[in-house]
Order: C-alpha cells, then sequence, then structure tokens
C-alpha cells in the first residue's frame, strides 16, 4: 500500500474520519455523528479513536505521513486554536491541534472546512489541472476558499476567502456577521427556503404555500423539486441564488482572474436551477469572462462580443464541484502530505 | 552611483521617463506631453529618446538594469503586446516591449498602470513594509492592482486588479465596461463630477449649481473645495464616494484579507471627505476588519466589538496613497531590478 495520512471532517452534526494514500485513494472512511451535546471531550474521544483504529490498520503495510483536520470556524494557524465556531459551542480558544498531538504523537494540521473542501477539489476534483482556485461551498451558510500557486491563501491571519460575506444588495437582508445583504443572504440552503417562506408571506405564491403547508421539513430541497418540476415561483427563487454567485464570482473574476471558480455544497445539487442565471451576470458583470470564450456549456458563444481573444486553453471556467461531501476529507488528507514533501 | 533602471509612466496625456536607482532613489525625471495625435511612432521616439538621455548620461558610473514601461490598458504579460488601451488609441495589439527592445537594445517589461502604481507604493511607499498588499486608484477611471507575496498578481491572463469594475450597486449607473453600478461608477473623478451634475438637475443642490454655473471647468476638484468648505451636498457627494469603496474594500479584506489597502489616485486627495464612510461600510460589512482592530485615525476603537483578537501587529490597514503620481514611475522603474535580480 502506498502511504497515506488520515483526513478529519468534523461538522457541527457529521464527524468523518478517512485513510486516504498519496495517489488520492480512499481506503477507508468512518462516519460517526459529532455529539456535540455531550460536550468538547466526548468529541475528541470519539475522534482520536477512529483515528487511532485506522491508523493501527494500515501502518504496518505503509507510512502514516499525519492528520489534516477541516473544523468549520476561524482557526490561528499559527497555533493551532480554534479561536471560534458556532456550530461547536464551548470550543472557542481550545487549542485543538495541541490536544491531539499529545494524544496521539503525530503531526496534526488544523484548517477551515471550506478551505480543505477547495483544497480537495483542487486536488482531486474539479480543479485539479489547475493551480489557482477559488470555491464557494453552499450550505446552511456560505463558504469560501482561495487557493493560489497550488496552496491554500489563508491571508494575514486565517481570514480569508470569506467570499459569503461578501456584500451582494448594499440594502439587503441583514445577516448575521453584521452586515446586511451578504451573499450567504441569497445562495445558502437557509436562504432558499427564506426566500420561499418571504414569496408565501407576501401572497406571491400558492405552489410554495401549498408545498410548504403539506412537507413539514419544507427545505431547499423540496423548493428545487418544484423547481424542476417547472414550477415558476420557485424557478424564480433559484434564478435569484444564481444572481447573487454571478455578482461574487463577477468580483471574484475581475479581481483575482483566476482559470477556475468551483461550486460546491448541499445547494450545488440545485446547479441547473440557478447557473444559467450565474452565466447571465457574468457576461454583464464581467470584462475578463466575456474575453475569455467561457467555458460555459449553457451559453455557448456568450464571449462572442469581446475583442480581447486570450488565446487557446486560457478559458475562465465555472463549474460544479465533483467530490460532494468528500472534498473536505480528501483536502484535510492532504495537508500532511504536502507538509511532508515541503520537509 | 548606485545601479539604476528606468521607468515610464506612459499615459493619455502625460508622458513620464525616470532614472530610479536600486536604493529607490529618484535620480532624475524626464516629463514630456503623450503627443498622441502625432500618432504612435512620434510617441514611441519621444520615449526612447528621452530613455537614451538618460541611460547614456548615467551609465558610465553605474549599470542600467532595465526599462520598466507602465501603460493605460490590457497586456499580454507573455508577449509584451498591448492588447487594447482606450487612452492610446491605434496602439491596440502593438508589440510595445518587442518594439523598444529592438531599439534601444535593453530589457523591457511592460505592465499596467494600475499594477505599477501598486508596485510603486508596495516598494517605496504606503505598503513598503508589507508583502502583500492592494491598491485603487481614483482617477478619471478606478484602477486597480494586487501585490502578493511581493509580486504582482497577474493571474490567468493579466486582467486581475480589475477592483474598478466591482458591482457595487447591482442595478445602479451603467458603466462603459458592460455592467451596471460598477466601483468606477461612484468613485472616480467622472463619477464625481456626473453625482453633482445629477443632484443639479434634480434640483436637489443650489450650491453645487452655483459652483457649476460660475466654474468652467467644473471638476471633482471643485467640489471637493466645496465640501471642504462645508457644503454640505457637495459632502454628501464623498460620502457616496467612501461608500462604494467601503463596500468593495470589505469585500476584498473578507476575500483575500490582506494586511494592507491603498487609496490612491487624483481623487484620494479628497481622503478627508470620503474616508469616513469608508470605515464606517467596513465596520459593517467586514468580520475581519472589525476583528483587527483597525489602524484607522478617523475611528479608534470601532473593532471593539469583536470577539477574535487576533494579536498584536495584525492590523488591517486601510490608508493613503503616499507616492502621488510618481507611483507609477517607481514602480515600472522597481520591475527589471526585480527581473535581475530573480537571474
Amino acid at each position: 500500500m502506498n502511504d497515506f495520512s488520515i483526513g478529519v471532517d468534523l461538522g457541527g452534526t457529521n464527524l468523518r474520519i478517512a485513510a486516504v494514500d498519496v495517489n488520492g485513494h480512499l481506503v477507508e472512511k468512518v462516519t460517526l455523528g459529532t455529539k456535540v451535546s455531550l460536550g468538547r471531550d466526548h468529541v475528541i474521544n470519539d475522534m482520536c479513536e477512529a483515528i487511532q483504529h485506522l491508523s493501527e490498520k494500515y501502518k504496518n503495510s505503509s507510512s502514516m505521513l499525519g492528520i489534516g483536520i477541516g473544523v468549520p470556524g476561524i482557526i490561528d494557524m499559527q497555533t493551532g486554536l480554534l479561536r471560534e465556531s458556532p456550530n461547536l459551542p464551548g470550543w472557542a480558544e481550545y487549542p485543538v491541534r495541541a490536544e491531539i498531538e499529545r494524544r496521539l504523537n503525530t503531526m496534526v494540521i488544523l484548517e477551515n472546512d471550506a478551505n480543505v473542501a477547495a483544497f480537495g477539489e483542487k486536488w482531486l476534483g474539479a480543479a485539479k489541472d489547475h493551480d489557482d482556485m477559488a470555491m464557494l461551498t453552499l450550505g446552511t451558510g456560505v463558504g469560501g476558499g482561495l487557493v493560489l500557486g497550488g496552496k491554500i491563501w489563508h491571508g494575514m491571519n486565517g481570514m480569508a476567502g470569506e467570499f459569503g460575506h461578501t456584500t451582494v444588495e448594499p440594502e439587503g437582508h441583514p445577516c448575521g456577521c453584521g452586515n446586511r445583504g451578504c451573499l450567504e443572504q441569497y445562495a445558502s440552503a437557509t436562504a432558499v427556503v427564506r426566500m420561499a417562506r418571504e414569496a408565501i408571506a407576501e401572497n406571491a405564491s400558492c405552489s410554495l404555500a401549498r408545498a410548504a403547508h403539506s412537507d413539514l421539513e419544507f427545505s431547499a430541497k423540496s423548493i428545487y423539486n418544484l423547481a424542476i418540476q417547472g414550477d415558476e415561483d420557485a424557478r424564480r427563487i433559484f434564478r435569484r441564488v444564481g444572481r447573487a454567485l454571478g455578482i461574487v464570482l463577477s468580483t471574484l473574476v475581475n479581481s483575482l482572474n483566476l482559470p477556475i471558480y468551483v461550486v460546491g455544497g448541499g445547494v450545488a445539487s440545485a446547479w441547473e436551477a440557478f447557473a444559467p442565471a450565474i452565466f447571465e451576470e457574468l457576461r454583464h458583470r464581467c470584462m475578463v469572462y466575456a474575453a475569455t470564450a467561457p467555458a460555459d456549456p449553457l451559453a455557448q458563444g456568450g464571449g462572442a462580443s469581446s475583442h480581447v481573444d486570450p488565446g487557446p486553453g486560457r478559458k475562465t471556467i465555472i463549474t460544479r464541484a465533483l467530490l460532494g461531501s468528500d472534498a473536505g476529507l480528501f483536502g484535510a488528507a492532504r495537508l500532511p502530505m504536502i507538509a511532508e514533501a515541503a520537509r
């Protein structure tokens, strides 16, 4: 067997641990619930047990290179401290890295969950042929990750890539972060349901009202199902999702001029419903995109109006993530491999 | 004398050429008009003559390392071709680099004018202590430049840093780029005058109407003069400038988490009139800024509400450029020095 590392995806709901080899083969995956209510130490115990189980099992036939952990929250990269995490109450200022290194006596790299998802898609997914890429993760909230020159771009203190809190509507819906009109308020699963409930409250949609009444779990998925059945009110909501994403992606394209932007997370399953609106915005808002003859299956020829032909192989790609919920596991597992290679 | 290089700032109005030594000392500067109407070859002749004059004069006492040229327009970095330049009609697809290298037999580096301005401020100006920085240049339009890891970030095809075309108001004023509501439509000198004329047309400002009537050259500077005299209508216009800048700077802070963002260009002279609105937006729209106890002389204590203390020396700085119109000259002159060092 090839050398391997352990990737951990520590979410507010699920705790997943995987052994991944240096070629990106998922050797074994353990999925547990994150027992947040039983407290931090309980979760750390569960995690360490699973890590030990996997590393014991495979370490005779090959080298275990280290542990990468993706965590939802703000991390101090220098100290490996979890500064704060809304999904992990009681973990604020906890030295996750030092604690797990102490228990398992192995190198641990702690990283933001949206960053490891981006890094996974860069390693093995939609962006595997690119050294520079950005990813938007559309889940309960909207996360983001930026990879430049093959490395996660952390910024000054690990807070780069917060694309979910880009202002899309200056006077828009209030966001938990203190801003108004953040992308997260238009492109997260939470936002999809909120926009549907707003339409119902305004008596603007009988179909959504009926669905909300009959479907106790009225979710972004329910609204997507309506959209693919052709319901115009549901489709309008996903056009708003796409428009907000298109505005933010245009800003990223104009600012960073990256070759590829990847959209993942649960809401990305509704790609067909919101992607046309993304490309529509990009064509209007973004010189570079129009100029780079977009690899946009939904809008062939959209770049024809531009005067700048950047030459072959220089298309701006906006695409769906490929690794689904495993992106973060792969990205986390990749971190110790890279650190090892750098030694 | 120390080794030196030649920096050129080729604008639509002025053509400036300077010898700058490796310590950043401006040895000599030649300022000419850009005789755009006499054609491309005439301008190239003027430029080459001035470059030759300076390099002949100093090359006996020290080495001339090369020539850096800042040009307003889109440049193909690989070929040194000027793809297009609205301010230099007749130059599209012209191989500027090859032509000047041929004539002068010296290494030439061609670069976008906003990028060299950023690079100048990074070398000797407001961002000289930082390897990562972004700059917004507020002139007739709004340019931008991004320096990451001490190098200009070009992106896939040299079009990164176009912060002026970030969407600030999704349904806002139409922009020449094809988008609506670009930063350039709210924070350029052109935009300041347009917003004043809009206020006049709406009969919303007697003071601006009087000024426009009596001042034939009714300019952004005239409106700034009214603002510093306390005219509320003029001040309101600069608050709109600051608000638009604050929205874009918040996006940059949330996305890139850089230590410093520099605002330059002619309109930056009105810093006092628009800066308070920038910081106001940043406080609301930007987790990282609030978290990093801003080095904001106008808003001490603005970060007090945050839970994240990034520690000493980790402030997000938003500040004025220091080098004025020489930033581009210095940045252009720096390019061959860096290229030389890399050999």
